[in-house]
């Protein structure tokens, strides 16, 4: 059975289909034949018998409010249909009766801030949808999942009776995306807003500068990008150009302008900024540099106080980030100046010399109508309520935080690098279940963000490193903390990466693409079977591989790791799939035979996985995976064998295969087996 | 065995790795290892036995010229070849020694003409290679073929010793991209332009205007794309972009402003210049419209003057194109007021109108420092002998034009839309040989273009439509008239293929992301094997079909055809495998039971197939292709059993195999099977 087809029976026979305790649980998906893969879940839906036909000459239209933004949302929405049904959608004259009406009480703010109105309604019976909204971006999120909707069959494409009243559980659920350390094209970054969008997320927050590069033009300040940059860099027209597609989304852009550390890029054109006399040059390697702006000067404030007025007028939203984390201080403490000036200021240490600097940027950032947003490092005592603190410490510091009364959102846990599940992710809570924050404490708790850090991202490899992982984050940050069950995300989220695969991200597409090109040829059926069952080495492994070996930003992203997806389908659904024919081996036969044919691949793989594997450069290191593979197949063929038969496996048997394990869980070329927990599992079942 | 590895093992077993009759044939190959896949073949090349390794610290230099065009050019291929490698590639400092040494004259034409010299030379050998070209746009051409003659085994990558002396056969060798009836972003022009270059074609025919929309702004007649656009075009600054872009890759940029005919969009937003009151809308039909310039007012002229003018301004190459193809009449002919004027100016007929109309033209075009390029129907009794004729009537039509001292270019043959094979592509040459051509006749022929119109085509599909077949073309337009070996030229075009999709190009990938669209689920494997032996139907079918279904330009290109490649591997490879096997059947047991599993996996498929297609309402059109597909393989499953056990088949097998192969010939859901000729032989050798 295939993972879809099994996601969506699962769904039905374990009734998983519905969200969490808010949602009613009724027999009508049955019915229907109805099956929710909506992600995120809704905050409530109640469920229908009715089907609602989308047959050539559907036609949607609208009454209430309309404006340029709503007409583009409903316009790219309806594209998106037709793609999907095969036939144009029909657009009835305001007022004229439609099977489908969108109904928009007005525009919602002028600038998109944290209180922005993204509620919505859907009503659909058999006779007729209804789309209420109160804001153009509460109309874009329930177009979503209107399009999550859809159902199809042999006789065609309907849409199912449900009754939904939905809003989100944080207002703030963001993605940062780092296009310092590897530059992103604007073609990746709208394409990942297309997909942002579509799991309702709603700020992009936007990393703009750090050591290994200056990426935004500043026409007062030119050679922050003429030397800081080698050569890679927004336009401000470029940025305008995001921020105007992110609000047609319905996305807030927040950029980021790092200090006063990660600030190298900045001093390679204006060495005056930093407290060494460098000169600087763009870093291209990675972990902490020592470059850090010098607190002390006034020249160091009318910089920023120019260059943030000119960042003002390219992004309107009401924050900005100005980062601040990971200061080590080496540089202060090697300058003798800014060591008098700490002891003139009785600032006792660079901890609280930062603290100062804090205090100078909030001033800035003030008389330009901005508010400040910073890492952990900015909750200084001192710092005005308003600030918003993103947490990479996690919950505690977070937490800590809104003791105090400073508002924060959690980046902790959903750091995308790191090479972790989207279960783990899933499981990470802004506001976890028994916190001992108040309400109030607990509602300055915003939300959070994804991070996607760059040291091992390009172009080619971002969309597989940010989603589908993503879209369990983003129902995280939008559905009822109840909508908690892992095996039902996962049955979705698969779903969900098919859809994104349609907005043009290339998140599925680009593994093949990358295997072909390691393997040097078209034909890359015996590879796809090992690299199913892969997965990239966690950021540390990666990290300390890289330092070890003298990588840095200037290398190519072109290995076996970076084909493979973090998270693949062969982890969690193998866990599964073993997990039940593990209950009882004997009342399982389709699991049984379904795991013998996937031992037999990879033991059929070897001849022509050693084949081309041994005649292509790039994949050479990753050979002994091949033979692992087929260790691990025969091992799992012969535990079967031994389950169903009853036999006990010889003396030292189990012994050799856990050895076998411990062996295949060592990295080899930067990857992981990710079908090893559940082979341990099979083992220890064998008598 | 892989089309690839089966590619390769033909190419040096046929000894047909060497162009042709100017290529040297060597042993050379044998000894070093080296597999030529170069594509196009140069024109003279020698094959020495020593290898020059690319292993990490392998570095490059420059000596002579320098320019930001050329440094641009070689950062360009150097980031290929390190992402190839997986390693940094060094720049040693000019002068400085180092393992590649690229030598270069100097710039060339300010503006790329049809003169502008393209030939270089490559030595290499075992210690150091050498690229020397006159000009920039030599030593980009150069730079492809080095990239292409990459070889890698298990122990690394090297360049193989050869010595190439080359230069292209035609001057002029196009690709003209209709982005009317569709319009393509930006971004798709330019990865396109990276696959030309790649294949060292050097014009891009841009058809910025037809009936179905205008696509470049005017900021004198704001009303052609603000009325006759549908709103998407590009800008000037993005045309500027793109020529500069090109530029940078040695392509020229020739726009097309279709008239008098193919007109309709010009006349949205401005009706005077028509020829009939209007008023218009933009045509979203296809096939062609009757609105007309009306050459007969001296509006019309100041019109085209300071339009012409304009676009003049943005694209700086010698040729405009001025389209005056299908110029049905039918406008002129009900205009009472055209009508006296032909006959006050003694024009006896349409045509003769139309030869009027081009004569002013022709003055504008003068007047803006350009030469005229159009279709056949421009070549008329006094029109100056600079202008280029493109003909899509075909060599007879050029040869004509020839004897009369013009130059043409050849399209005929070469449009991409027919759905033709690249094979019959490459058996078009713009001057064949034993034309009756003088030799002063032929060197008017400049060569042709490849023609990309889009009534089916868009930005997901366009890159299946145009590559890899195209490189075939290029191959015919660049290489000696001697390299015409079609079964080597598939070897190599399936290499180059996968080189293209390392571009960022879509052709391969797209198809599995459409499939799996179509489908609804990721797990597509039983449907890849019927798409693999489907292609699209031809165009007039599909055009029949559309016209009968009242398709228009706002109709989705989603279904399972959009999907297929036109002339996919199964056909060439699955004829050739067929016709080894038929040699001797008793003799090619690799081949039969090659076959055998591949008339298996048809079989097998079915169950499956027949579930996923029956519940995607897409793929339920199709529905009969996964029965047909069953009975094919047990067709031919049959036909080798009866050829080698030399058993005769029982009477009216064959008759009853005949007839399912002329039912499997019918289109179905506008798709056709690879398959059947061969299928055909193999039934005709059963006795």
């Amino acid at each position: 059975m295939n993972y879809l087809t099994k996601a969506i029976v699962n769904g039905i026979v374990a009734g998983t289909m519905l969200a969490g305790a808010a949602v009613a649980q009724t027999a009508a998906p049955a019915e229907s034949g109805f099956v929710n893969t909506l992600m995120p879940q809704p905050a409530q839906m109640t469920v229908g018998s009715g089907r609602l036909a989308i047959a050539p000459g559907f036609a949607f239209t609208t009454d209430k409010s309309s404006d340029d933004r709503l007409d583009g949302a409903i316009t790219w929405a309806m594209q998106r249909l037709k793609i999907q049904v095969g036939f144009v959608i029909q657009q009835a004259q305001p007022g004229a009766t439609a099977p489908l009406l969108i109904s928009v009480d007005g525009p919602g703010e002028t600038i998109q801030g944290i209180d922005e109105d993204e509620s919505y309604s859907l009503e659909i019976t058999s006779q007729s949808a209804h789309l209420h909204a109160a804001t153009d971006v509460g109309a874009m999120r329930g177009l979503e999942t209107l399009l999550q909707l859809v159902q199809s069959d042999g006789q065609g494409f309907w849409l199912p009776a449900v009754s939904i009243q939905d809003s989100p559980r944080f207002r703030w659920r963001g993605l940062m995306i780092d296009c310092s350390r590897h530059f992103e094209p604007i073609g990746v970054i709208e394409r990942t807003l297309d997909g942002m969008a579509a799991v309702k997320l709603n700020v992009f927050h936007w990393h703009l500068s750090d050591d290994q590069g200056f990426r935004i033009e500043s026409k007062i300040f030119p050679k922050l990008t003429g030397e800081g940059s080698d050569g890679q860099f927004y336009t401000q027209e470029e940025a305008k150009e995001v921020v105007a597609y992110a609000r047609g989304l319905g996305i807030r852009v927040v950029p980021e302008f790092d200090m006063p550390g990660h600030s190298t890029s900045w001093a390679v054109g204006y060495p005056e900024l930093a407290s060494a006399p460098g000169p600087f040059t763009v870093g291209h390697n990675f972990g902490v540099f020592n470059a850090t702006m010098d607190p002390t000067k006034k020249s160091t404030y009318e910089f920023l106080d120019k260059f943030i007025g000119e960042m003002a007028t390219i992004f309107p939203d009401a924050y900005m980030h100005v980062g601040g984390d990971e200061n080590n201080g080496v540089e202060w403490k090697q300058n003798s100046q800014i060591q008098a000036f700490m002891q003139a200021h009785n600032l006792s240490d660079t901890a609280a010399l930062q603290a100062y600097f804090s205090q100078q940027v909030l001033k800035i950032l003030a008389k330009h109508g901005k508010k400040m947003i910073g890492w952990d490092e900015v909750m200084t005592p001192g710092l005005p309520k308003d600030v918003v603190v993103q947490s990479w410490r996690g919950f505690d510091s977070l937490a800590a935080g809104a003791k105090q009364g400073y508002s924060g959102i959690l980046s902790a846990g959903y750091y995308l690098d790191q090479m972790d599940s989207a279960a783990e992710h899933y499981r990470v809570d802004p506001v976890p279940a028994g916190s001992d924050l108040t309400p109030q404490q607990a509602a300055l708790i915003l939300g959070g963000e994804a991070c996607m850090w760059s040291e091992y991202v390009d172009p080619q490899v971002i969309d597989s490193r940010i989603w589908p992982r993503t879209a369990a984050i983003a129902e995280r940050l939008w559905s009822p903390q109840s909508v908690n069950n892992v095996d039902d995300m996962y049955r979705r989220l698969w779903v969900e990466s098919l859809r994104l695969e349609g907005l043009g991200l290339t998140h599925i597409s680009q593994e093949d693409a990358s295997l072909r090109a390691l393997a040097g040829t078209p034909d890359i059926a015996s590879l796809r079977v090992l690299a199913a069952v892969l997965q990239p080495v966690n950021f540390d492994t990666r990290g300390s591989w890289s330092e070890s070996h003298g990588v840095t930003t200037l290398d190519p992203l072109d290995h076996l790791i970076d084909a493979l997806p973090p998270d693949p389908p062969s982890r969690h659904d193998f866990d599964e799939l073993m997990s039940t024919y593990l209950q009882d081996p004997a009342g399982h036969p389709d699991e049984q035979a379904e795991l013998l044919e996937m031992f037999r691949s990879w033991t059929a793989a070897q001849p022509e996985l050693m084949q081309l594997m041994s005649g292509a450069p790039l994949l050479v290191p990753a050979l002994p995976r091949a033979q692992q593979l087929t260790e691990l197949g025969t091992m799992g063929a012969e535990a079967i064998a031994y389950l169903s038969s009853g036999v006990a496996a010889p003396a030292g048997w189990k012994a050799q295969q856990m050895a076998v394990l411990d062996d295949a869980a060592q990295p080899i070329a930067l990857t992981r087996f990710t079908v090893l927990n559940a082979l341990r599992n099979l083992v220890n079942e064998v008598k």
